[in-house]
């Protein structure tokens, strides 16, 4: 990442995702590009934000225009697998949180 | 960070600090530290996640049991030195969004 995403006037969603990686790639890297760029293409998908660090801690947080568009992300067929890829081999424990963005601002460019 | 946040069942409240660094640490790293431990003191903290990867994009998001308690941390005198300080000194950009917790799930340990 670098840049942040914009924050839309109207009411919107987050996704949390945090998790802690497995050691070892796997096709990790190569899945977590491709989930990236197919989220971008979906319906009511408004930004997304995603930092791990070098001790395999990871933050990816989505932002999303309604609980619909995030329910659909979720039953994408690829992502479906990405997600029991993500159980069976790449994460040793993880977090999902949906949010309802109340109100945000900005500092910087 | 080398764990996560459990999720409370009970209605909650996130923090999403989103940030870009400037070069340098000029006194950031210690306050940052402080910072983290200072919130887990104050009334209505519930866990903090945060990331920060070599490139100074970073991610913390803070969990609170109440928009008040938000409030609170946000007013901090000693917060509020160092929000003033990161905008003259730490950070080329941010955004912070308050977020209503509406689900939760979790993988692993």
């Amino acid at each position: 990442m670098d840049e942040l995403s914009a924050i839309p006037a109207s009411p919107h969603y987050a996704v949390i995702f945090t998790s802690l990686r497995t050691g070892g790639d796997r096709g990790y890297a190569e899945m977590a590009d491709e989930m990236l760029e197919l989220a971008r293409r979906q319906p009511g998908f408004l930004g997304v934000e995603s930092v791990r660090d070098a001790s395999g801690f990871g933050i990816t947080v989505s932002y999303w225009e309604s609980e619909e568009a995030i329910r659909n992300w979720r039953e994408n067929a690829r992502h479906r697998l990405a997600q029991r890829l993500g159980r069976e081999l790449w994460y040793r424990s993880y977090a999902v949180r949906v949010c309802k963005v109340e109100r945000g601002y900005t500092f910087g460019e």
